[in-house]
């Protein structure tokens, strides 16, 4: 409703602006019996992190994260798990000339016009920032995930003109975080990183698109109709900052095909179930996954601040403004928005799975912790009677 | 949670399968004082009823509303509306052979994956009869909507390959209800229809897109990020059956544009307001809405229930078997589509309005019922003290 | 939000007002494979029906239920159950005279001040009449439970001062329907019934206390802390109309118990498995329940509607008026608030079974309906890979 | 659903461990214009904390909270409020010894059926140390009440068999903070001190009760049936750690009472509104606020932890224990209770106005922050158009 909640079971909660004090995410819902570090974390933290290349904002920000709860001995209680990533190189002074003067195409207007005031510190909630928070949450999602054979990965596949070719599973998984652009082709990549180049030497920034793919998304997630896998996903990927288009399957390309041509036949497949004879489909049949991987695409318009010169008006002096954004900001979007989209996917896919009851939990726990009181595991033998 | 429910303030409930006894939904939270009566949807619901053209089934279906509660001597009285529409021309017998034989792309397969069962008969649950529901509940928020100048229409702008030049608002509300193909040029009405006509021959179906239009949106609507307005919005929209592209703004589109390109200065209005200078931005920014129309794109893929030969497998038999889906189906999604969409839109847009406390109930109502209690409207008068 | 929504995953949605055109509700979350018709719904609701004694409305409501969706060949399909109850003997032309005079200690004032308006028949959606929706979404839940081996039971334990002795669970089973006021006590039911009469006579009416009791509830349901077994257990029952006290275990008695002896030891049961030697606790400890029978107790205050001469005022005249609530009414709400009490426990308990995962399909099952696609049930095998 | 949220727009999401890292409370909804700080907060947890008096646990814990995100320049943005208490004495060694031995009627045994495991210190998640956290979110709740004219207020009424006469609004008020047993009756509070006294002398504790009252509420809160002004503020107080009975009203000597008492007459007020002759009914008929203060009760069971000699099962040995709960307890809980419980109320009352709208902006916010962006105030002029 506030719009700092996610989830049905696996819940997240967030907190935080940009040039605050400090990021904050509570998840809860999180499964028992789970090891869970703060290392597992900081990995995907780290790919989403300012600074690590060329190419993304030169703040200096460690986003190391502290557990404060949830997590006894090394392993998770059920209880929620509450985390808080201090904001280190916050420099809010610098945004002072825009308090009143909206920077074009930002948050700035419409956060004053929802609230009548705002954080105006680099964008304040309204800024990328945020995402820390959901892909802390996503680090804790892709562990319960990996544990239940599920696993997700995305790549850029598109920046400004220049498009990737389809690649396969394997080479998203093979080539993806090999190059600063984080696309699975690799001479794509190069062509990408020369493109976003010349942007911004001209001062400007570009548009891409992400490609995702999750693998292992067992059947019968979804409830449509509002709660379909697919509108479910929409919202989630549509929340990412700076969207505007989703797709799974076919997307937009679907309605240049027929019936027919999109129509599967099903087979057997080897354990005598019906399987259908391709994947047009993107996973999802009638709103719930089939089995098959899912997959789908999300577009990020090119990032608003730039340091070319634009115009604004400032509503407090009635006149018009000349603004340069000269901030540290990324010239584009996706590489540093794949490990965001995958903790969307994650989250989702992983919601669904407690609401259908498709987490395993003999499989989530190889071994206890030393104090693990494991008197009463939830089993189908200590249920009721 | 179970898919039958939308909306956060304007609660939508619903239920209903295809060939059973009848639809229902069930609205809460609609304001008191609107005038309604079953006139107000059923409108609506024959824009959207079967056998109203060439191309849409001929299934005879009357969908007549009934309206159980909630509206007393022509007025709403704030409390929930129950709505019944019952099922005339079920014939659900011509289905038997698909039982335990899933038809390709449909949803047989993944509801019985679910449910270990399904209403088998013309899709049952999974049907796109479901949406009489909402277009029925979307002509309580049309209703409404109009009293505070928000309007939301829609039109077929691609169906195949046959795609439509930009239209004007006005040209949109002009002529998108003149030709059965609901698309607001009527020189690429006509080519639509040709098209649908060739594949219908041929037994086979086509995709199309849904271009929508919402004038008069307050700003300031939307909680980003989880529950932004683009967020929501894509959630509303995505479940809409066949539904496999939703797009805002420039869209997809947006990943070719440079920032500078879809970045807008901020000028003043009339009034002395900051405003855009233009709307790339398809009335959202960081996720709230600015009061510039929003506009967008649904993509719906091909009908899956075409006369052509196709083949499945039945899991009872264990056998091979070709089908051909021969009921009373339509060619293409789209047209029918239209209100089903801005059923979705208005839906949302109001769900909004409601939260931001937008409604302003002088607006809603010029006159009152007979036996209106009216001694405390919820005015800031009689608010607290 | 809007009141007329209960449960999370067993999800009751109600419409309807005391005269209006009908009643209706729509339950989804259902278990798919349930044994279900009209028939196991109609017996709880003649439970609840008016006119059945002396000591209740004369009003005479069949009150037959309708199924309309979600229901296959006599089975449950996992998808929305929507029900309709006609009304059949509304007469709300006597109500008129209290349009603008709201009875006393009735709600006719605050819906007017919520609304502005308000259906005034009969307390319209304020009456207890809504409670048979409440009925029908209870005897599934009830029917689905009987499956899992928890069943409740409530009987009336006082009306006015006549205060029936403890009695045992199977004295409840045996004795609470056997007679008009439905304690299970019979000595204390004539005692009671007899009071009620002279309270009758004298135009007057009398409050009362429902005793309620849920056995083979599985331990491990709630969420601490604001979900806790005993705060939804709260929100459940203090909706019943007229409740005003809402205890469980020792209840109210508590606060002159010391902790030595509230407190309860722990011993081994014959499985090896630790219990606790008593039950003051009510069958839940922190919040979640501990396997041990659940108890409590709802007391409801008197019915409003009384012929006795009573004053109100007139706000559109702004005269003080006298007033005797003629119509037909319940001298005590107890008796007919039995199956109400028990229906609010059952989707309760049911609600956090489902959300445990508790409810086995294979206990709700015992044979299948002829059609049933039975093809991928819900089971560990199933899922995922 | 998983027991940490409270509130449907004043939201509460809470995180933390008897003796873990620190507690949290994500605070989100929160209207914006509000002057807040850390001090606003600290009072409310000064009366909360530990080590007050003789007869709370001597434990040390500071308390101090930590606001990070939500509030700038000493104003509410709108956005999530993140705050932080740190757990400073957490001293968990001395509960090894019952991890796999529960300690009589506490919730480590039904937390580690739920769960297969649980933080074992001090009661982790179960224990009464989280309404630190709903007592920093109430602060937040009771400020903002305060600038609308609603003022919440509690104080023990009832400790054993020692119980307060009634008491005046203006009593409560002037003496419940006076003495260490918060009892508004000075001459009772000597009373409870020296019960209290002997059972602590004895090892032993004693449970007791809570009466509350809110003052200014403004009439038609609450959406009957389910989500009533009494069914959410039953939720909220049954969520307080060992409550056993709610009510409100008469509660339950309500089934004691004829219609003809209870009832109230309509007279005029001094505006020339109805208003009901009395309070019986609690400040709420049919579930809505009628504008009537709303007062009622909690009882407390006596606190779990006493050091008098009980026997328990260790799971893990088979063997029976004896077991003396050593720690630094409190004795008795409805001390420190009363600003959990007036938080409790706060919580309700306020989301409830917020839902309705009852809410002025022009109240809350005397003077604005130096950098206070206030363009475009959420107003009625700058709604819609």
């Amino acid at each position: 409703m506030n719009g700092n909640r996610f989830g049905r079971l696996f819940q997240v909660t967030t907190y935080g602006e940009s040039h605050g004090e400090a990021m904050g995410v509570t998840v809860s819902g999180c499964p028992a019996g789970l090891e869970l570090s703060e290392e597992d974390i900081q990995g995907d933290l780290d790919r989403r992190k300012p600074g690590q290349s060329m190419i993304t904002t030169s703040r200096g920000e460690p986003d190391e994260v502290t557990i404060n709860s949830g997590v006894q001995d090394g392993y998770t209680t059920g209880t929620p798990i509450g985390m808080v990533i201090q904001n280190k190189d916050a420099r809010s002074g610098k945004y002072e000339p825009y308090i009143t003067a909206p920077r074009p195409s930002h948050g700035d207007f419409t956060y004053s016009a929802k609230f009548g005031t705002r954080n105006w510190g680099g964008g304040g909630r309204s800024s990328a920032r945020e995402t820390v928070n959901w892909v802390a949450a996503g680090a804790i999602a892709k562990k319960i995930l990996a544990t239940q054979g599920v696993e997700v990965k995305a790549h850029v596949n598109q920046i400004g003109d220049i498009e990737a070719p389809e690649v396969s599973w394997e080479e998203i998984l093979e080539h993806s975080e090999e190059n600063d652009v984080r696309c699975a082709h690799p001479e794509t990549a190069e062509k990408m990183l020369d493109r976003i180049d010349e942007y911004q030497k001209e001062g400007d920034s570009i548009g891409g698109s992400i490609y995702f793919e999750a693998r292992g998304v067992p059947r019968a997630l979804g409830a449509p109709r509002f709660d379909s896998f697919s509108a479910r996903l929409g919202q989630a990927l549509m929340s990412v900052p700076a969207a505007s288009a989703f797709e799974f399957g076919l997307g937009k390309e679907a309605r240049e095909w027929t019936g027919k041509d999109r129509n599967e036949d099903w087979e057997f497949d080897d354990d005598g179930d019906p399987i259908p004879v391709g994947n047009t489909h993107g996973g999802i049949q009638g709103g719930i996954t089939t089995g098959q991987p899912v997959y789908g695409e999300l577009t990020l318009h090119a990032p608003t601040s730039i340091p070319k010169q634009q115009t604004t008006v400032d509503w407090e002096t009635g006149e018009e403004k000349e603004i340069q954004v000269v901030g540290r900001h990324d010239p584009v979007l996706p590489p540093r928005g794949v490990p965001v989209v995958e903790a969307m996917v994650q989250l989702t896919v992983l919601d669904f799975m407690l609401l259908g009851g498709h987490i395993n939990p003999d499989r989530l726990d190889g071994k206890v912790g030393e104090y693990r009181t494991d008197y009463h595991p939830r089993s189908p033998e200590n249920m009721g009677e």
